[in-house]
This record gives structure tokens, C-alpha cells and sequence, in this order.
């Protein structure tokens, strides 16, 4: 069963995604385990201490090494992890694909960044890949993660109700997924596309294909060059 | 005051990132109002249902239109929204210009994706704005809401403690930030560099500038080269 360690300096942040929905649900059909550890545990501060001043006065505050690497030394001296990953803007970007191959290793860390981030040290010796989940600051490395977390876990098998559901998702291949519609037929005087309610699979399917090739290429010109020249 | 209306499926998933962090204190200090809203609350379902199967016989469940119009109508009658958001995989991508662009907004909705998505009428007739936080997929919309939130919300005047903190963020000058140390100079044999302990301003201010191009440079060779032509 895969195992995820999250390390964090405010593990408050991480109750209500951890605790509700598809992350909830195969934490407890035992499809993946998850631990949150607080950093101030680790601290030996006398003040429970766990960031400073940057040297060099920049503003904000910077997570020291000391509680961080007495965390990760105590969870790698328990077993072996497959990866150790941070979570900071200045990361390689995160994207489907990593979610893909991160849903096949057994144990990883996550350890979030905060305030202004940690420790140059930390980065060096113990992280062995950074992710940026885009081009935006947060004040913390807690959404990150979860977000990680939450496109890993999805994938991992039993965890969705229905199979087919995450082989069809965006950006699975290559393109965006196109407008899907539900009951009722119709709704304050707005029709459901006809095509979808004639019963026709090959049809349906055609359009499905042409309205997902179409939203693809009105909204991510990259996404569909890329797709054009691997079809 | 701005003030944001989030409405979702499974409000419960917000808990954690809203009632913590800066978020919770921006919302203490009155800088900002945040009010969730339950999909739930809003169907005329009798077995208060609030998803259907989708037309076209895909997996996954999609949000029927009666709620979300319901709720969007109701607080609409009651202000004016600068913005409608809807947070989805097929949205523009959302990077920090957007966050800034959306601080000075007065009021706005950010309606939550969840399960396979939600009816296209809803979409069309409602939304003012898509965003996609990356090209990735996550089981529901609420990550992402948070992530908008929280990008925004640091930006409002007076939420960060310290004004120059937000300012120097990887992304505002269209680099990343470079490396940042703290106390102790010296960590289990590894040493914070020389210049941050020199004291000479200049010195540190450049090697920090050097060191935050080269981070980009090596990471993001696509922010580097916008950067450099407009320098």
C-alpha cells in the first residue's frame, strides 16, 4: 500500500481535504496510508522555535534545518522512501504526468514550504524533486501538497468508483475535455445538444472527440499543437 | 472590504485552508469576507440530490444546473459580482497577474468543479471567468478555490505582515526567487555563503539578484526568456 508522509508547520491546514472526499474514502478502504507530522514536534528549540530571520534581511521568516531534518531522519531511519518532495514555486511544474508516475511509488514525503520558504540546506541534502503546482505564490506549501496528494490518490486502482473515469479526464490524452451535460433535457428554456440524446454511441462519440479537439484548441494552443503532431 | 462567495458540493473540504493561516487571519483583521455556500442547501430535489449521470453515457457524476442557479441568482440579488469564477482543468491557466488582477475586484464567486464537472448551461449562461490552477486533474473544484483564494487574498493590503514581502515573490518581477538561509550560519558542516554574512548591502543585494537568474535560467528557461527581453 502506497504511504505518504506530509510534513508541515501548520498541519491544521491540511484537516479538511485530508478528511473528506476521494482522499477520506481510500484512506479508509486502506488503499493508501497518509501521516501528517508537525514540525514543532521535532524542533529542540526551547521556545518550540521552528523558523528565523533570512540572513541577508530580506523580509519574511525561513524554516530552520534543524526540525526539518530531524523529521526526515526519523521517517527514513523507519524505511525506505521512493521520493522526498518539496513543495515551492521555483519547482519543476507540476503536471499530469508526475501525478502518473508518483502513483506508482510505495513511500513519499512531502515536506510544505511556508512564510518564505526553507533553508537552502534542507533543499540540498535531502529533497530529491520540487514541484510547482503553477505560476502563482501561495502563503504556504499545504495546498500544494494537497493538491498533489489529491491527483496522486485519485489514481491509484479502487480508489475512483468507476474505472473508466480518470482514463478520460483532461490532459490524459493530450486534450481538454469537452462539455458534458446532465439532466434535466432542459432548463430554463437551454436544450442539451441533440447529438447526445439520439442514442447514437458512434455519434456521441464523434462529437465528444471534435468538441474536446475544439475546446483544446480555442483554449490551449500548446496543449493542441502537441496533440496535432503526436496524431 | 472585497468579499468572496464560494460555493461548493462538499463545503467541509474548505474547512482546514479557510479557518487557518492567512486566509483566517485576513478574515479576523476584516480585511476580507469569506462566505461558503452548500450546494446542498439550494436543490428543489426531494431526495436532495444535487448531480446526475451525464447525457452521453460518460463515468462520473456531473452537477445538475436547479442548485448552482438557484444559489447564483439569490446572491446576486442581493450585490453586485465583479466576477463569476469556475474553477475546471479546461479553464485559462491562472498565474499571478491573474491574482493581482482579481486583489483589486470588489466582489466575486468562485463556483467549485466537482466530480466529472458541472452542466454546460451553467457554465455558458453564468460563468464570467475559467481558470485552471494546472494541467492536472483533481477530484473536485475545491483545491483550486482555495489556491485562488489564498493567492488573492495575501495580496490584499495589510494581510502579510511585512509590505515587501509579497513584492519580492517569485513571479511579481518575472523571476524566481533565489536561494534563502537562516540561523545557524553552520548546520551539520554545511555553511550559509560568505556574502550573507558579510553585512555589505550591495554585495547581497547583487549576489541575490545573480542567484535568482540563474535559478530561472536553470528551472524555467520560458520565464527567463521573457525576462530577458524585456530587460
Amino acid at each position: 500500500m502506497m504511504r505518504i508522509d506530509i510534513i508541515s508547520a501548520v498541519p491544521a491546514l491540511l484537516d479538511g481535504p485530508l478528511n473528506h472526499s476521494i482522499v477520506k474514502r481510500a484512506v479508509d478502504k486502506e488503499l493508501v496510508k497518509i501521516h501528517v507530522h508537525d514540525l514543532r514536534d521535532y524542533t529542540e528549540d526551547k521556545h518550540k522555535k521552528i523558523d528565523d530571520y533570512p540572513y541577508g534581511g530580506e523580509p519574511g521568516m525561513v524554516l530552520t534545518p534543524q526540525p526539518i531534518f530531524s523529521c526526515i531522519e526519523k521517517l527514513q531511519s523507519e524505511r525506505d522512501y521512493d521520493e522526498l518532495i518539496f513543495t515551492a514555486p521555483d519547482g519543476d511544474v507540476f503536471e499530469q504526468p508526475d501525478a502518473n508516475a508518483l502513483s506508482l511509488k510505495k513511500n513519499i514525503i512531502i515536506l510544505c514550504g511556508h512564510y518564505k520558504g526553507v533553508d537552502q540546506r534542507v533543499r540540498d541534502e535531502l529533497i530529491t524533486k520540487e514541484f510547482s503546482i503553477g505560476d502563482y505564490v501561495l502563503s504556504g506549501g499545504e495546498l500544494p501538497a494537497m493538491v498533489i496528494t489529491d491527483a496522486v490518490v485519485r489514481l491509484l486502482p479502487g480508489v475512483l468508483g468507476d474505472a473508466g473515469s480518470a482514463l478520460n479526464d483532461s490532459f490524459q490524452d493530450g486534450l481538454l475535455e469537452g462539455p458534458v451535460y446532465t439532466r434535466p433535457a432542459e432548463f430554463k428554456g437551454m436544450k442539451v445538444p441533440d447529438v447526445l440524446l439520439s442514442g447514437d454511441h458512434k455519434k456521441v462519440a464523434e462529437w465528444k472527440q471534435e468538441q474536446s479537439e475544439k475546446r483544446t484548441k480555442e483554449r490551449r494552443k500548446d496543449l493542441y499543437e502537441k496533440f496535432k503532431k503526436e496524431h
